[in-house]
């Protein structure tokens, strides 16, 4: 097979529009050769869950999936009997951007709360967390928060702290959709403990392909009490690898040394050095902080389609002229400063 | 990360046991680099729908995804309305082998048929297929068969046309697992439109990383006037890969040019190897024909645990010491002339 | 077995509180003896289609139930392929008070909208009607409104006109939660077909439990183009009664001729009577209109505990002290005036 | 509502084509006027806790559902995670009318075994028995067993405590649908503790509808220890009837006092009778024990459609001739003398 596309085009349009790191690359050959054992019982993912536990906790189990729907759907089946209820935000993933998949595959309510930005307090969780012991009310029994949130904020570890402590005492189990949990530690510069395991967390999705790999995320117990049946519900719900040994070696080539590090910090860095290239652009609002790797803005009318000629990127809310900058572990330095050129020129036009 | 396992050591327990075939990772590393439109909206995945159609006609349609179980209960689920039932082979993967993912992600049900080879025939289909109209009885409306069969065994393309026949007559739709399509094909020395397409095949799940893939199926809709909502329910049975590219690369791989047959025409050569290498041994009895890549054989009481010091092989029906031995694409001439001297001694030795 | 209760004993509970009306035991009793065919093929059952389309025009189908919670999730199955989502207010009884079978049992996911009165309005519903095609999201295809709503307000025709065209030209399908749909019949004063078939809507959960029936529900299918499948699901949903024939006479007995009117119009005229009783008393607040047979109100602090020593009724939103006192068919004139005159005296000791 | 059918035809094709034994229509009537709280917060619910617990033992926990599949399904998925499947007969009820919906609804997988007379043992149990741990095998945690079978045979209560004994060896629970409890309990003269709570079963579902109720059925728990979630479940499962005095009142009527076993008891013994007269008549083959109030019976050719012109029945396996004619708690004798003087007269015929 040869290269049919421009590898040299790169856009904002999403993290996942990136391809595949070399070291990542380079993992996957060295796992290659011979014969292992299939569905996990393979010299790579019993070595990625060292790795796992480095990071997370002597208590941490990673069971490695194909993608972040699948962690997410599978992660939060584990941790609720079968009238169990999810309590995300509105803007959460697992509501918008998985195709019904938990409550179609897993038979999941959700319970959905309004944000601002993205984030949940307890003062928000408590609007939907009540109703227990009755069984006309999908039992609140789930928290899933999303860290870095969907609209590129952050919780601090208190913030988490808060929100497991209530979520606790009300009989709930936490989850954490982590698909970019790397540019997460990353920004807030603190080891992923931090803010999970020690900051009351008791299972998370651990991303891996929007920060570089393939296609590798895994589910992560924090809490083994918390989870249940993890081992077979992998499989039934279709997220059992044969060839576990190359998802294993990707979330290893990421997590073991400091892949997951410079590859997060760099695509929040080119966001952070987008946002100050434009900060001073009249006619542009900055929708939302900037603290992990995505810019959202609102543009003057008429900025957005211009733009696009040149890279691609998404509406976020379109009736208000808001738009969807994300940066990669593949963004350089000069896509920012010629995008910021374009964007300025641009507005300029339309003032 | 390092490479940490033996490359050099191979087995017969199952061809998902080998890894990914040189050019297969060659073709990740050539679609890697820029930035591609995720989930499916990228030029490989364009350029597989091309190969697919060159095999299998122009009406194919290829839907890339993670896994075996996910292509077949997607492929089924895509065929059957809510009300639906599966009519398989009681020795079929989607019976035995998916952890009841038919049944708990999809809502399907499965009436089974015992057969003595793993294929079913019109007159075992009829025993299931009835009693359509009545709300009391799950309708069969699909029809499933395994080609290679889980014992190793083939349809001829005649054998296909009759099922496909009276299931047509029946109402009902033809779906083929062929996570060991390639096998059967090259078995069987004719094009793959052959015995699928033109038998009159509806729907199949095309394999890939049994034969030399890291990582691919697929869902080839043969028929698309019987298969509804692929683009929605391969996206909420959580099988949607967002790097899609890689994926689709894979599949290219092997099926732009002749990497399929060469593999799985490989792997099928080696287990008739070691069948004729063992075909005058006493005390062995090979309990199927040996048409792909499997061999099926009672050993003798005590043979299996010395052998498998050497080879790991699996039971299949440890009850009456039927064993099962995989060839893969990556399996030697010297692997099977090793091994078939070690099952010739150490039978010697129990006879 | 023996009386154990206190039959003369009523409180503002709920409808559903109330027993049996002596019309609707007499058709039990009227259907009883000799044998009928099961699951639906008797004589009673034939007979509600006739009276269904005397009600609903000629293309209605009626599809008894056992309760309300049966009809909605199967009706809203049978109009929506598997990757379809239901718009609903998020007061709707599907969202709130079905412990999630939505969800579980059929696989739907509700997308929710606020209102202030529990009725939705176009603009309301296209807030979440919008991302069609998009495999991301659970596709917006059907809409379903309460007929009289949760909070006793009602819909005009001309307002659910509105809302079937907006639906139907986004290729919507429209449901109607009638659980109460004769309690707005009869205070809208119109035919049943004046507010639904002719006003568009293409389905309907018809009620009679809460209007006098011991157990009886219908889907009632109105636009049989828009749904499918319904005999099996009504099936495999767990909705078919073996003695159909004793579901079918309760509604015959509510619809055949005017017990439904009666019984709805007395319920309404109770809530009706009471509200006036109370619409001087200060600090009194209604917090709806009241437009059919409940009365929502908040009431000053301390009032509703000791109101509840004689008649018994459920906290609406406790958090600002809002109750709901449900009027039935068998709701007295004497109840509303001891009552209200309880209420008058109770408020006056907390002023 | 008038009466529109012949109250005095009556057939042998099921029990539930009979009506409402008229003590239970009292029942009903004297649960009815007043308000009772709905969804079993009533008195009669709570007596019918106390019926059962005295046909079944102290920790006897009582739910009453809609109808027979609605029990079972609710029985089992409160039996089993996520990841467990059912060992039944072929000829289950679950698995051959229930349209699906264990699999549909409740996402579980059936496990079925080939038998001659309904009947399982724990041999046939340990075919489907095995597999525990291994996430590709749903897990086959419960074992689900008909009293009387649909076969109209019987299990003693050491042939049950035979099963019990191993499938709590392996770790499954203990299943029994008992629609024909009460013929099983009449049929064997012991009390029902003595084949089920003493016998080891861990939970039920009861049957009243086949036996002279109008539509009630329990899931019986009597271990509360193998059960979870019920008071949810039969909520989700949609099984929660909101005048559930009506359908306690039912069950109390049968099993309070011994109508249960008069009405049960007279359908076994027109059975009996039936099967009495025509014993020898050559040319009809009892094709099962008549242990209950089934017989069934393989007739010459031409034989059947005749005897149809005056009584309903239906085919068992058409292929071989074979027909069923249940008796029920309105069978006369003159019923089976008339039918039976008829059977031998169309015999004859064709002899």
């Amino acid at each position: 097979m040869t290269t049919l596309h421009d590898a040299q085009r790169r856009g904002f349009a999403s993290d996942n529009y990136s391809g595949v790191h070399p070291e990542v690359l380079a993992a996957i050959a060295a796992a290659n050769g011979g014969h292992q054992s299939a569905y996990g019982n393979d010299v790579y993912t019993e070595r990625l869950q060292e790795v796992i536990r480095g990071h997370f906790g002597e208590a941490a189990q990673a069971f490695p999936v194909f993608n972040g729907t699948g962690a997410n759907v599978t992660a939060l089946q584990s941790i609720l009997p079968r009238w169990g209820a999810v309590v995300c935000a509105r803007t959460a993933h697992i509501h918008v951007d998985e195709g019904g998949a938990p409550e179609r595959v897993a038979g999941l309510k959700l319970l959905t709360v309004a944000t601002d930005d993205g984030k949940l307090t307890p003062e928000l969780v408590e609007t939907e967390a009540w109703g227990y012991g009755d069984e006309h009310r999908a039992q609140p029994l789930a928290l899933s928060i999303t860290q870095s949130t969907e609209l590129g904020t952050l919780y601090t570890p208190a913030e988490i702290q808060a929100l497991t402590d209530l979520a606790h005492s009300l009989g709930m189990v936490v989850h954490v959709d982590g698909a970019r949990l790397s540019n997460a530690a990353a920004a807030l510069g603190i080891p992923f403990a931090d803010f999970t395991t020690n900051a009351g967390v008791d299972i998370l999705s651990l991303g891996g392909t929007k920060n570089g790999a393939l296609g590798a995320e895994a589910v992560v117990v924090l809490n083994p009490d918390s989870s249940a049946g993890l081992l077979f519900s992998r499989k039934f719900n279709m997220q059992l690898a044969s060839k576990m040994r190359f998802v294993s070696a990707q979330l290893i080539a990421l997590y073991e040394g400091d892949l997951w590090q410079r590859n997060a910090g760099h695509a929040n860095a080119m966001a952070a050095r987008l946002r100050a290239a434009l900060s001073d652009v009249p006619g542009i609002e900055f929708s939302q902080d900037t603290q992990s790797n995505g810019v959202f803005v609102i543009l003057p009318e008429g900025v957005a389609e211009p733009l696009r000629e040149h890279y691609a990127f998404y509406d976020w809310d379109a009736a208000r002229r808001e738009v969807r900058w994300m940066c990669s572990f593949d963004t350089s330095e000069a896509d920012i400063d010629t995008f910021a050129a374009l964007v300025r020129a641009e507005v300029a036009k339309h003032a």
